[in-house]
């Protein structure tokens, strides 16, 4: 059994969360909330998404484990324009699932969670250094790093947070001090990260003000960001590229 | 002899209403006003047009019937951005309109009427269910159908209007009582139509705020409303598709 | 040694009054400011534009030249969207610009400047009638005359300054008296010119409220313009096409 109310922005940020890595997924749901542990098909990114109970309006559920098609969900919520509430309600005979939205309801059948890829166990890394910043910063480096390079190092330096790419001719650096920063754990840490990864990842990343990364040498990044207006968190982790030079 | 002064996002609205069917059509001008009757090129909708004279700002006229390339007014009208009035002139001997908007003025060729597909005659219909609507909870079904399937089915149930469509996999249903509607006339009405003429016709229905149609057992489907900020009237008429099920 | 700081507005409109004709520019750098003149590819039409030091919020330079592919740095600026300076600092070693804006670092390889066409000599020439204009008032004719034509005919009669364009079956054209320009000084001329690249000319044009535009009979238009919020100018010279009729 799962039925539940949310407000249709928080779950179409949810939805955005997951699918700039995935086109399907695995959501586990039970008595505390949902949650998603999925990883991108070329193994380079893992996202690790949990909504608990206190971010919808309304909330009951069983444990159970259903398969959604993100990409049609997507669709089905870009009609819908307006600050409304949405209602979701499982059959789990037919394995459908029920939406309700201003009048209009949906009925949508589910993936069969076999047919999607397993979770993935997500490592537990010690990084060194923490930084945490406005996720605007994040996107306005990766976007001017995608005119450059396909590739960006993330590091740090005592008590400095660097953004890095370097094309063919030309280069681009964002430093950001301590006090431009809202938070900063210096150690050691300088990776080198694909741009189109950080580039998705930091689209949903935008949208809040508080984004923690994690780093170090040569090794994963992890994002973590909490969805905006609620209590739900999400958290990547993104393999790092080996450096040529 | 023709001669009009019309507000452009009046001109603007008539135009959009017919090209959503039909690429050229035969304007029939009277002192009375402007009829268009047409049929578009596959047969399955109709439309009904009538821009009485009290619509103008000013209107001058003899019995004459014009052919236009309706995409043609289409793209000149489309750089014109302020709220102006378009003045109209017909050069009978040259077969050429004049149009005078903001300082610049448009001599356009017009289209032999006899090239044009002859005016249909729009069959009269004993439809039992009506339904006035918003244009814009019409508008919202389509495009919610659009996610879902190619087709959508109209239909009233005691004191209830339903729009729904069904897809391989997935449903969708716009329920809409009595009290969510302007007005209803229940009566035994379910047909199927095809999403692509109700997405067309739904667009210049979306900016009125009463829409009528008229609605019978696998019959077709009148939608009637008046053009914005006018005395005019536009009417569709949409052959119903055979339900497969 | 090349070091300034100047509003990224005024940086992009710059930018844009150039890279409408050419996709490299040589910039002729001396303690008086910055001077480009370009042809484009096709011969057709040149530019001359002209930003003094004192259009710089800092400027301090020597004499050099600099190769300079626009299309890269509109895309830079492309990602920059607040209201902010930009330092520019020439490195002559490595013929590198550096780019400082709003804490992002661009490190700019430039071009060889005698890989680029060289600077064309602008000829002088005596143009008997001269029209100023709103810069909007050129855009809109222009735009008008891109849906009838490939060219549009410029010209002046008496106290009347008009711009019209001929297709193959519709004709645009716009009359503007003495009340309607902000100058005119009449004189015989009428001449006939590409609506590509007046289309690409009136676009940083019609930024400006102040356009002058000397003509002649079957001569060049010359397009001249202050760049917006600045000392700057810019001008255009655009060939004629000859009138087949």
């Amino acid at each position: 059994m799962f039925k539940a109310i949310i407000d249709v922005n928080l779950l179409k940020d949810s939805i955005e969360s997951l699918s700039v890595l995935v086109d399907e997924a695995r959501f586990r749901i039970s008595p505390e909330g949902i949650a998603v542990r999925a990883v991108d098909p070329a193994n380079v990114a893992m996202v690790s998404f949990d909504l608990p109970a206190s971010a919808f309006d309304e909330f009951e559920a069983d444990d159970s484990e259903i398969g959604m098609d993100l990409s049609k969900v997507t669709d089905i919520l870009s009609v819908i324009d307006k600050k409304e509430n949405i209602m979701m309600e499982l059959d789990e005979m037919s394995q459908k699932i029920l939406l309700k939205i201003g009048g209009l309801s949906y009925t949508i059948s589910l993936l069969d969670p076999s047919t999607i890829r397993a979770e993935p166990k997500i490592p537990q890394l010690d990084l060194p250094a923490k930084v945490v910043l406005n996720g605007m910063d994040l996107r306005k480096a990766v976007r001017a790093a995608e005119k450059i390079s396909d590739h960006m190092i993330l590091g740090v330096e005592n008590d400095l947070f660097y953004m890095e790419a370097e094309g063919d001719t030309d280069s681009v650096r964002l430093n950001m001090t301590r006090d431009q920063l809202i938070d900063l754990k210096p150690g050691d840490a300088r990776s080198l990260f694909s741009l189109d990864y950080l580039s998705d990842i930091a689209k949903p990343a935008s949208k809040s003000n508080e984004v923690t990364l994690l780093l170090g040498q040569d090794f994963p990044l992890m994002i973590n960001f909490a969805i905006p207006n609620s209590d739900g968190k999400v958290g990547y982790l993104l393999a790092p590229r080996i450096e040529s030079d």
